[in-house]
């Protein structure tokens, strides 16, 4: 794709996408393009929808107001990405919004909002969450998009984790002192994963226990400092995605991050 | 310290902490206590400033517009902190100021800007950036503000570093592909490291260049996503403080949060 026409521009079209495909473009992708970015007849943009991989194509206008992507060729194949939850007592407005966006960077398969005792949000505005999602992740070059799940309170959401699914939560009091010693200890490398961040306020003493109850469950101690939710997240994140995910790449494995330089 | 009379509030203040000491308060920190916060005579807060510890304080009202603190027992003795630069291109305005708060919880002990040549912001506001430093540090309970240093161009920040000092930075092609074995094969545990993140835009082939030729520096790779500035800031110190950094506790060393329970 000759780089003078690529418009820096990823887009999620939930359409089948092979070469010489039609996508469509919703009523406010059309307008976001046209409008706000001012693109115009093929201008070139890379475009994914979860299952078929990356593609790069051409928007065609039909009209002023509609139009399309016409599909070319593919610059990423489909990959499966980390079985990574992340589970998360909900922040307000822009702090959720920057919680979801985290979660999409750092790799997250789901997220799960969870309500706990302390948890001072109203229930989550879910639609907002998943248009978050969706443009964290187009922006972040992941190929699918996270999956977003309606809040439940933190004993539903426990009951639901299937029990080979490691949970991680923090916990100032964790008996192992060093993290990365406790992620190792897991054995838990490539395995199904959830990462739970509790409320700013922390969770309650009943809360702790079951926790701490559950069956394949481990204690992350993060520092001497106190962090806050969306901190916490990232940082608890980095360190499971270096010690059990997806960072540590293998060997001879390109990274493919934008359109082929052909 | 009584727990009902705690306002929960964490103070930074300039001046000599001991017992039966009398601290001043600045004009704004006087309002802020007394009309937003609505505190009155005996409320009780903690402070530090940098070099006596955290002590716990009475708040006295000389007048309706203006107090000072009668210091009264301390609750935690001052500690040296991780010796730990935090560089950084430079953001706008919201994402700087978050860039700030998330260094200071990550335990950094200096923040540098740095301009980079695909630095998008203009030069850096020091004095809202050290503002949030402050604000940050009283909030996540650490006992000293991280220095905040003027902006400088790269290639003169990098001059500025000690050569013992380890510089570690992001890098999509770091030769070592799984962080933490980097971070462990550099042998750099409680040395003074310095963690380098670049402009959105990347380093540009010189600057690269510039970075892998400094001895004593170290390439981290941040996994297959990209990554935005403040995300990477925070993963890459959760990975270096866990590693090499001061997360890893001591055994049998208590941590003191808030006041004490008497």
């Amino acid at each position: 794709m000759a780089r003078y026409d690529f418009s820096g521009q990823r887009l999620f079209v939930d359409a089948p996408l092979a070469a010489g495909a039609r996508a469509e473009l919703t009523r406010e992708q059309f307008s976001y393009l046209t409008t706000v970015l001012r693109l115009g007849e093929g201008a070139r943009l890379l475009v994914f929808n979860g299952r078929d991989g990356e593609w790069e194509a051409r928007l065609t206008l039909a009209s002023r107001k509609s139009g399309g992507l016409a599909v070319e060729a593919r610059t990423r194949a489909q990959e499966g990405g980390a079985d990574l939850h992340l589970l998360f007592a909900p922040l307000k407005h822009a702090r959720l919004d920057y919680m979801a966006q985290k979660a999409v960077e750092m790799g997250a398969s789901r997220l799960a909002p969870v309500m706990t005792r302390r948890t001072q949000a109203a229930r989550v505005n879910l639609e907002r969450l998943r248009a978050n999602a969706v443009e964290a992740a187009e922006q972040c070059g992941v190929l699918t998009i996270p999956e977003v799940i309606a809040d439940q309170p933190l004993p539903a959401a426990l009951a639901a984790l299937a029990p080979e699914r490691l949970l991680i939560f923090c916990d100032e009091d964790a008996e192992v002192a060093d993290p990365c010693a406790a992620l190792d200890a897991s054995g838990a490398a490539g395995r199904p994963l959830a990462v739970l961040i509790g409320p700013e306020g922390g969770f309650d003493p009943a809360e702790r226990e079951m926790l701490i109850a559950r069956p394949n469950a481990l204690r992350l101690s993060l520092g001497p400092r106190i962090l806050r939710a969306d901190t916490a997240a990232v940082a608890a994140l980095a360190l499971v995605q270096a010690r059990l995910g997806d960072w540590p790449r293998r060997a001879g494995a390109a990274q493919r991050r934008g359109p082929s330089e052909a």
